[in-house]
């Protein structure tokens, strides 16, 4: 089935009039279940939330997780010439090839979880535009890539990460968010894998012009034209879930600055994704709070590739391992309180 | 093998001159070992430090969690009769029943985890002294139940939790907790499974008469005054833990209370436990802040069962899994930043 948008005017108006909600229904019957169950009514805090989201997403009273997937983006960016990054961009197709092999990060934290994980790299040998000088993508480049992430999406699946990869993406990121947002660039710009004092002051002076040079307005211009190819991609697939009703872990600040310009674009996009983690860059805590999410893990990761999200993924297995398992307070014949 | 103790002062004296220590050159090499793999250093946060204290008390610089104990006790308690609880008494064996079968959260979540889950019932029908009127056990009563948790511990496991089963248990756990740390009643006072607010100030009263009945001081003595047979058993098996180097998460304030009486005896005795989360139960959080704990995971559980610790045996799975199995930036033809 061909993506049902060719333009970014498509996909806005997909984002504006299309997207299903949850199934109240299921939302009540599930909460009605909890209610039964052998604990003290919200002993399980944040975890019977977690639950309650999940069936709604999925129409069910009763879910389990059984085939999370994980697909990790990969794209390269102009502004890597500017110096914002520790680490050159070569490293983006080496970690790739990581992934491929079953190194990183990432595929050890998906085979705790059992999750499925898919790599795909976007054009890398043709990084985006240089945002400090014009656009990051024309729209037609902007499209391909939502469309790449759009189709990664499995409609087997049943609890979707992005994840990316992509030297230099904390600044696009940063860019995205403070055009978004507003504030200051220092706001928004942390040290990514590790810039020291002055390459973190010259960051934000990178991210402060590329906002400046490029004026855009609305969710998926800014995507289009701060952005870059991973974190258009994740846009795409973290879209596509919400339409298959495949409930999202956001994972990091890259994620979910991605993740903000559909938010931007249309409230209420994100409704069926929660925060997985919070992570040590700074911006990322300020993020969530513009789009009202809270964290599940707090652990001060900082690695991107979906890595916090995927560990957060063992944390919606277990909520809906009670929800479903649990017996009821008559079928254990326990006294209630 | 009998357990090398028969009286509160053998066991006090274990404490204080026999605790191994960690292997400072294993967790020399852990560190050593991630500094090579395929990630910005620190970029895996917590998850780091998790490994390299892991790898220190199993002495080795490269491990995995095979083998995840879950032992849980469970006691019933004289001061129940004071009102203290939203649920009866009977309500203990009842679950306990429910976990024999399956049917509780612990049981759900252990699975999700890969843990083995055992349950130690505790003379269920004779409850501790009302320690409004008295001690709660005797020095032999509180022995028999450290020797019930000491021989819980499985010597072939490998990462160990501590879940306890006790209507009426926060009010023994806030005793402690004014005990060993002083402040006021109402500090370490909490709704437990659900007080409404007459009751919360009575049940504060109840721990503030408690402590002023019970003069005991150093940790086993106040363990053995104001605890119970589910408290010195998860105490009895967190020692035993230490002596096997089996690394312990804890669980909420009822279990942290009882590992505090370890602390409060020795020093160091809690140095092979990390805090698996912190609970909604307002004294824990204090409690792990005098411990100088810092909790793995936030979700707002006041569970008990060790359910939160469970959860985060996922969460030191995922640090081993990423410690062992990442590839090195010269395995993986990564160029370092």
């Amino acid at each position: 089935m061909p993506a049902p948008f060719a333009t970014l005017a498509d996909f806005a108006a997909l984002l504006r009039d299309d997207l299903p909600g949850p199934d109240a229904a299921a939302i009540a019957a599930a909460r009605a279940r909890d209610a039964t169950l052998t604990k003290p009514p919200g002993a399980l805090g944040r975890l019977e939330e977690v639950a309650a989201w999940y069936c709604g997403w999925r129409g069910e009273a009763r879910a389990r997780v059984r085939h999370p997937q994980v697909a990790v983006f990969a794209g390269n960016h102009g502004v890597a010439a500017r110096g914002v990054s520790a680490f050159p961009p070569e490293v983006t197709a080496q970690m790739v090839a990581n992934f491929r092999s079953g190194g990183a990060a990432v595929n050890q934290l998906a085979g705790v979880v059992g999750a499925r994980l898919d790599v795909h790299a976007l054009d890398l040998d043709r990084p985006t535009g240089d945002i400090t000088r014009g656009p990051a993508m024309t729209g037609a480049e902007c499209v391909a890539a939502l469309m790449t992430g759009w189709e990664a999406v499995d409609p087997e699946s049943d609890l979707f990460v992005a994840g990316e990869m992509g030297i230099a993406n904390t600044t696009p990121a940063a860019a995205i968010a403070l055009a978004l947002f507003g504030g200051q660039a220092g706001d928004w710009t942390g040290r990514g894998t590790g810039l020291g004092d002055t390459a973190l002051a010259h960051k934000a002076q990178v991210v402060e012009r590329a906002v400046a040079v490029n004026p855009a307005r609305g969710g998926l211009e800014v995507l289009a034209a701060l952005g870059g190819r991973e974190l258009a991609a994740m846009a795409g697939a973290i879209a596509r879930a919400r339409f298959l009703r495949i409930p999202v872990l956001l994972d990091g600040f890259i994620c979910t600055a991605a993740a903000a310009c559909l938010a931007a674009e249309a409230p209420g996009a994100l409704d069926h994704a929660l925060a997985g983690h919070v992570s040590a860059e700074p911006g990322h805590a300020r993020l969530l709070d513009r789009l009202g999410k809270v964290a599940l893990l707090s652990l001060g990761l900082r690695l991107g590739e979906g890595s916090g999200a995927v560990l957060a993924i063992g944390i919606v297995q277990a909520a809906l391992a009670c929800h479903s398992g649990m017996a009821s307070f008559a079928e254990a014949g326990v006294a209630r309180g």
